[in-house]
């Protein structure tokens, strides 16, 4: 499976080279932290010593969730697809957010109950009005989890195409965390009350009954082996198009921003298809979502900023692109001891 | 004494009239987050429901430090100098960053031992050619500390003056790190130990030695009643003219963004003149040097960022000037559900 979508490998050997550099800049040694970290990521993906961010784009990508039916979001369904036309007038977290740290918003109709108009933005991948309540049966079929993969990589392509080489995700969805939280408890094998919390705001009985509709649509449909099939069975048309579109944007060498724990879900799925995708991810933040910090965990993956964030729609991958331009410019433009004629200190260390 | 430095109370009347503006955008209720809290902050800082930052300002402020001769820092105090003369050409960190975040950079010679050209961007508010050895005598007179506070005053009321209301500080001193730990075991009344770190890149033999400095300089001169008087034996040029300018900060209502450990450690002394300054601080980031985050805890404040950062200059504050700017924009700008026509879910709230 893996061989259909080939991820390249990092050339580590540039590693060393990166660090050399960052050790040179007129600062001491490491002293700029995360930052430092980021910009050695950043140079391993473009394969340079002077990365740059071209054309940064927010993909949020909507649907909706058979699955609310069972009373799972305290959210009126139709806030899907207002929030859409909403991001697309520039409103609501994303529109405003993507604007204000400069990167070009775009919304993808990947599965949402709603008739929309064409709009220069909104970008029609629609594969059903919704999916299937997977209570009852699958979330989607084989083929039109597939078709939805698809369209992702489609989309992230043409970006890429057209000049992108960083690419945030971000998503829209009532009723989404729960085949997030199936999804993590599947692919993580963490039982379900771990990996629930209130998303937009249940009280504690409606988590105890999002984690036994949960519990029971596992029991009924079992695990399978294969990523793809639990992904149709318990996962959405947001998250299967985002999780297309991140391994396309890893076989074109693009830079990905998860944003929550939706689109950590994704890349979770990601991962189990074609594990190299983490080599090109950022997880933006760790969300308030309970269980977002454990899935980070199982990836090895430590979120660059925590601010309390749960809003999803790609708001905090528009609040870390921010944090990766001085990250990037430190590398590519910060002047060394030699440019900036200071005595070179980089032999002295912290101990570690 | 406080009296001499009026810092007005913020309106916390308007603080519910913000939350309900906040409540009503189009979002579940306080899924932004840390965003929202800033936003209210902001909002009473300048008493409107719709803030803007103006103007902003980041003043690196750089000065010499006697204590070098005992061996406290692992670079030659030749750094402070080359370090100004590289933020005025726009290199080094803050040269870099105050750039990239759109901050405008001024640098401020406190106290540096160095005669600089005249250059644009440069304020000469040299009040010596660096501190005195404190292990022997007072680091400044009382009067030099006082002149040092007051220049920091007239430096931030002019760009008050000049139409600015949020202002950055940061530093640059070799050596710095040891009067900040002197004056946090001070006023926190914590052992030098639990005050004291790395700085640039001490071995833990230096980290020891210096503890020991400051121990014993403080067995020499005593801790005053006065703050004022402690600042004067044990504190610098720098973290003076800082203490100064956020006092005026604060009495201008600018927002005030306070760096790493030594701007943490003005802050402190600030605190400790007029506790009101704290309402007009956001403390940008917990930096690496151990220490910082006890004295972020004395004064009940939870930094935005933790990015492993250690290089002050003021570079953690350009890095949350750009969180604010988002911050600012929910509060000013983001839709509101009505606006949004996005059905209003205001009611429906995190059980806590």
């Amino acid at each position: 499976m893996n061989s259909q979508f080939e991820i390249p490998a990092l050339n580590t050997e540039l590693s060393s080279q990166i660090q050399h550099k960052l050790d040179n800049k007129a600062k001491p040694v490491g002293s700029l932290g995360r930052l430092e970290s980021l910009a050695l990521q950043v140079g391993l993906i473009q394969n340079t010593l002077t990365p740059q961010l071209k054309n940064p784009i927010m993909l949020t990508i909507a649907a909706d969730h058979g699955i609310t039916a069972e009373g799972v979001s305290p959210c009126p369904v139709e806030i899907t697809w207002q929030q859409v036309n909403n991001f697309l007038q520039g409103g609501g977290g994303i529109g405003l957010l993507s604007r204000i740290y400069g990167m070009d918003l775009w919304v993808v109709d990947a599965g949402v109950n709603h008739c929309f108009e064409a709009h220069p933005r909104l970008i029609d991948a629609k594969v059903a009005s919704g999916s299937e309540n997977f209570l009852h049966k699958p979330a989607m079929s084989p083929e039109n989890c597939m078709k939805a993969f698809n369209n992702g990589r489609q989309i992230v392509r043409r970006f890429f195409e057209a000049g992108s080489n960083v690419i945030g995700f971000g998503e829209m969805g009532i009723g989404n965390t729960t085949p997030a939280s199936a999804l993590m408890s599947i692919i993580c094998g963490l039982p379900v009350d771990e990996c629930v919390g209130p998303g937009a705001g249940l009280n504690s009985d409606g988590v105890k009954h999002k984690a036994k509709v949960i519990q029971s649509a596992i029991e009924k449909h079992g695990i399978s082996e294969s990523v793809f099939e639990n992904l149709a069975r318990f996962g959405g048309y947001e998250i299967a198009t985002i999780a297309g579109g991140m391994i396309e944007a890893a076989s074109c060498r693009m830079l990905i921003l998860v944003d929550g724990f939706i689109t950590t879900s994704a890349a979770l799925v990601a991962k189990h298809i074609s594990p190299r995708v983490l080599d090109y991810c950022v997880f933006s933040h760790e969300s308030d979502e309970q269980g977002h910090q454990k899935m980070l965990r199982h990836m090895n993956a430590s979120a660059v900023l925590k601010l309390g964030l749960r809003l999803g729609e790609g708001t905090g991958s528009a609040i870390v692109y921010s944090v990766l331009k001085g990250a990037v410019a430190v590398l590519s433009e910060m002047t060394s001891f030699e440019e900036a004629k200071v005595i070179n200190t980089s032999h002295i260390r912290i101990e570690k």
